[in-house]
């Protein structure tokens, strides 16, 4: 009885499979393992290495074995609350920054405590239905179109509040912005017109702007300037700090909100209890900012925006589509064009199509279907980032910062990449 | 609308605050901070330092970056499995070990996949029970009695499954030995006797071994022993490797079982991804043991064996009644004894006795109520950590192993556990 899992298993977890993103990672290094040249454009992991002194902070914090406040260490709290009145102009009361091991777990955790709904835009990032589908929670998807470069916009989010006729649903939607799997993001306007329906229907924004420091022209800006009593901006050092494993996220409040932070307190001291100590210690540095830092996001950035422009030419020229990529390190390929011929391969839906590329060509990406998409779309996203970051970023280095990178740049440093976009041009002719 | 908790709280957290434990903790840092003596005998959290070798392969490790796979390290999944050889004797496949950020974290979502019923002894850690009315989870409870030193026996096991009338019935009994709060254990005859009906109603076992190596004679057995197809190890490096801020627990599994494990992961990958890199590559060492870290333990144990005599030894003589602890850092002290002169103070249940001691004497200890139990029983949990562990066992170094410590050590290097122990047994006088 006892080890029959049919009858012990949660009805909300049978079926459920690891993360798409973990999977096909994991997949990606056994294929590696058995010898096969694999472009490991699955994983959407940073290629830049943690700056050195955050490494530096961690090393000397290694001793640090107490357990922190549930909330996060008050130091980091400050020093959080200070980044985002830095980098956002917006003001935070330390005591509504609340620290995570990952973003991830954060949302997790609101989506527990916070009863109403989930609002998602698609195609939108691999976790956020799988978590709600493990607490039992009900959510909604907003379809968005290519023709807007996959954005949500202020007149699809009305309709779907609309057409829900019910005033008082409490309702969290999700930001998120430049944007995974797309690479797009939404300038100040776009971002007032949809602060305004939000305010309109009472509607909590989760403004996800983990990618917010690697947009490629260091200008992004936060739906909280124009919502802020209705927003909480998620954020951490996985993307711009190139520290993904390290496991650190946060969530800032409005004074408004911070009844929900209360309750996120009580379940993290429940479970995970506090973000480990050395870690912590050390985002205090990442977070603090400082010239070193300003000085590795701004490389970081000039080498995603070179590379991710060219990927998109090439891909848009074999009729792969893509919009431009503004920040992170994605593109959300639409293959609609070639559906004819995919056909006659008998490639009919997104899963097959990402599995006989990678057999085919050794290019390893995410199907549309992990983002939410139909699986009948023939689209994936690809992430950018199968290079040495270190290296490129010292090479990058070694160019005056008044000189674009020459062209071949990529071809030199990010080999990989540029070939793995051009056998998936080659392969889909 | 949605600034109102009234509306927008799931039900499951509506009036729940932090966990206990972590509460006093920052309960007594603000009173030191206000300047007042606080001898700090509520959080449970190891006085002694991280052992050097591992804290020096933190800092070896500071650099690690990359997403980890969601149920660990593989390195670590191995060290984990020849650990649980050496030290339990039981083997394990490492690809049965899951890595969670603190093993709180791993039973939080081993309760969320699993869909029977918890079944806990009181007194109990303070976490189980809150966790799953966070899920929203049937738990029973099976009060045990001071007279069985607060164990629980096969007789009350037996009596529980079978007035369940539930043949079928999928349950999961939580067994914590040396425990928390009472510092007992089982010897392995008990074990075999509670495994015998684990196996008779088919009961999962979740051992919960975080103290196996600070039992103080290092005596340790696990009932997987006598259960080894229906038990998983919970373990960790919070308690016996000094480290509760780094969080960092394991579980083992049975081949049978791996289903569970399977469904864990799958939740691991989609909640906090995976352990923070630089701590799993630091654990392969801890897990490692050797010479030094075996030596740490031996000391380790010899100063809490000492301090447990001789604070039970005390409390029993002022009429504190408290079965002699084997193992950890806790005593579960019971004031039944005085109940009528505690009656005259206007002191009724285990919270104002607590309260009132702690604004009386500056001892911070914690409520019988935390653990599960009536909160009219006068009792209360002390755990015996308020001393410089560093410093402690240099000086048990510094004396021959095969010479006991002499009596006045703990006076000496424990001096605020023995105070406040003697402030306890001045007041209820």
């Amino acid at each position: 009885m006892y080890l029959n899992k049919e009858v012990s298993l949660n009805l909300n977890v049978r079926g459920l499979g690891q993360s798409a993103t973990i999977a096909i990672n994991e997949k990606s290094k056994a294929l590696q393992a058995a010898g096969k040249v694999v472009y490991r454009l699955g994983l959407g992991q940073s290629p830049f290495p943690v700056p050195e002194p955050v490494v530096k902070a961690l090393r000397h914090n290694a001793h640090q074995k107490d357990y922190l406040p549930a909330a996060g260490l008050q130091e980091l709290r400050q020093a959080v609350a200070r980044y985002h009145q830095k980098i956002d102009n917006i003001e935070f009361n330390p005591n509504n920054i609340i620290i995570g091991p990952g973003s991830k777990e954060l949302m997790f955790i609101l989506q527990l405590v916070y009863y109403g709904e989930l609002i998602v835009p698609t195609p939108c990032w691999v976790s956020y239905v799988p978590q709600a589908k493990i607490i039992g929670k009900t959510v909604s998807l907003i379809h968005t179109k290519p023709e807007d470069k996959w954005r949500l916009t202020p007149e699809l989010f009305d309709r779907h509040c609309h057409d829900q006729k019910d005033d008082f649903r409490p309702r969290i939607l999700v930001l998120n912005y430049p944007g995974n799997p797309e690479g797009c993001s939404y300038n100040s306007d776009e971002l007032a017109d949809l602060a305004e329906v939000a305010r309109k229907y009472k509607v909590i924004l989760l403004s996800d702007e983990i990618y917010g420091q690697l947009h490629h022209e260091g200008a992004h800006t936060s739906v909280a300037k124009h919502y802020p009593e209705g927003t909480i901006i998620s954020s951490g050092l996985s993307k711009w700090c190139g520290a993904g494993g390290w496991r650190l996220g946060t969530f800032a409040f409005p004074e408004s909100l911070n009844w929900l932070m209360d309750k996120m307190t009580s379940i993290a001291s429940e479970t995970y209890t506090s973000v480990c100590a050395p870690i912590q210690y050390a985002a205090v540095r990442a977070f603090g900012n400082g010239m070193e830092l300003e000085n590795y996001l701004w490389h970081a950035r000039r080498i995603l925006k070179l590379l991710g422009k060219q990927c998109a030419d090439k891909l848009n020229h074999a009729g792969v589509q893509t919009p431009d990529p503004v920040g992170a390190f994605y593109l959300f390929i639409n293959f609609e064009q070639h559906r004819e011929s995919l056909k006659k391969k008998n490639i009919l839906d997104s899963p097959t199509l990402c599995e006989r590329l990678l057999e085919e060509t050794g290019v390893a990406m995410l199907p549309g279907e992990a983002f939410s998409r139909s699986p009948e779309e023939l689209t994936a996203r690809i992430a950018y980032v199968d290079f040495n970051g270190a290296k490129a970023l010292s090479e990058s280095e070694a160019i005056a910062k008044d000189q674009p990178l020459p062209d071949d740049f990529t071809s030199k440093h990010c080999a990989n990449v540029i070939e793995a976009v051009e056998r998936i041009c080659e392969w889909v002719k």
